[in-house]
């Protein structure tokens, strides 16, 4: 099986001009195949102070009524998945832009109301990977918006880390998928004050352990269980840590392992 | 040769919400291979006026400042392109958005400073049909907004009418194309007061001598420019009028030929 890295990045790399382009030149020079997924979050919320609308987040999630669904898709499928394709295209990677609702490769639902009403906020419910594997196959290197739809025409603002596991787990079957989740910092820290103090590898047992010790914390729980969520639907390999993880052999970051 | 149907949408029916409803069911119903294309200048200026950004328009078009692109950007390849492909997923129709820098489909210049500077306005120097014929001969429905790239990194703001035009004329080799104008009259009128003054056909003579007589003025010379500019290059047959020229045949319409 043919190996396909699908990289998560974040506003650290988004919100930042020169990062981004750094990012992106090292990215177009990856060998092999390979999907981008892009949140941005503070992007999204700076638009919303410009347009006098409260960004309303519980817990780190965004609450999505109709105008912060506008202010999500304008910001995720507008500005930052064309910026982001626009400059691939100028690194000779030939890009293409989606949102979940574009060649339906996304079903979500909106999120069920309980304790919390998330507004426009969606679950991913389904895959399709057809339209994708053809465009893979044909060399187009896709980048996907944190964007998915119901089905019946409503666009549903869906976490860019879900939607990169979701992704790696539906190519599961056809390829050795490599998870990477880049961010601000190294990997999984030991000490949260000490960006040396990477963890190199973690595994569920020392997972529980170190929710026990209180090493993994609010931030970072989502993440994690993202990734073992992966791991137990066959993806094969999954990475956190900065984006220079992919470039440089020396960086340090965490691999989870189930 | 198959017929392919490239069918411009502007204001009239994508401000509107019912309208576009409406459109958007009979489109998905229209058989055949299809393309869709869609402006949004009033939402951009919309926005821009909601962000306090003046919206600078000369003879029509927009002046593009690093703002204004931005705005444009979020409207056209974000709110607008996003909602129409979703709304066609409802439909049953399997559209998949596009801007010219996706899959490296438009490629544009930046419109040379003569006596006016355009800004980030885009003049198109190719279409590449190759991703293109892909999807379209897997059934995927193509949804465009007006947005191109220079291949450089940089976006360009392209009037939807020239997408429209150069995307039918790529396709010309390949497909019986269909270009349909789709805007808020019957047709070319005779009388721009009786909206039932349609000419039926005009061809390049007519055409010259309803400039001279002040039948087309400002305001549909581009339009027309475009059309003629098409069947020049072997598009099959170009008409416009009311989007229900396309799912009635009693409508009034015009048919332009050369």
């Amino acid at each position: 099986m043919k190996t396909l890295k699908i990289i998560k990045i974040g506003g650290n790399i988004i919100d930042d001009a020169d990062e981004l382009n750094y990012f992106l030149k090292g990215f177009s020079k990856l060998k092999g195949l390979k999907i981008l997924v892009h949140g941005g979050g503070k992007s999204a919320t700076a638009l919303a102070n410009k347009l006098g609308v409260d960004a309303k987040m519980i817990d780190g999630r965004r609450i999505t009524d109709t105008e912060t669904l506008d202010i999500v898709t304008m910001t995720y499928a507008g500005k930052i998945n064309k910026t982001i394709v626009a400059q691939l295209q100028a690194n000779d990677c030939n890009a293409l832009g989606l949102s979940g609702a574009d060649g339906n490769t996304i079903l979500a639902e909106k999120r069920p109301v309980k304790n919390i009403d998330y507004g426009f906020a969606g679950d991913v419910v389904k895959v399709n990977t057809g339209v994708l594997k053809l465009l893979i196959t044909n060399n187009i290197i896709l980048v996907f918006c944190a964007l998915t739809h119901n089905g019946n025409g409503q666009l549903l603002n869906t976490n860019a880390d879900t939607i990169a596991a979701e992704l790696a787990i539906a190519f599961a079957k056809d390829y050795y998928v490599e998870l990477y989740y880049c961010f601000e910092k190294n990997g999984l820290l030991k000490d949260v004050t000490d960006n040396d103090s990477v963890i190199p590898f973690i595994d569920t047992k020392t997972y529980n352990s170190l929710i026990a010790d209180g090493v993994i914390t609010d931030g970072m729980l989502p993440k994690l269980n993202n990734c073992f969520y992966a791991l137990k639907h066959q993806v094969s390999k999954v990475c956190i840590g900065k984006a220079e993880m992919l470039f440089n052999s020396n960086s340090k970051f965490t691999t989870i392992q189930e």
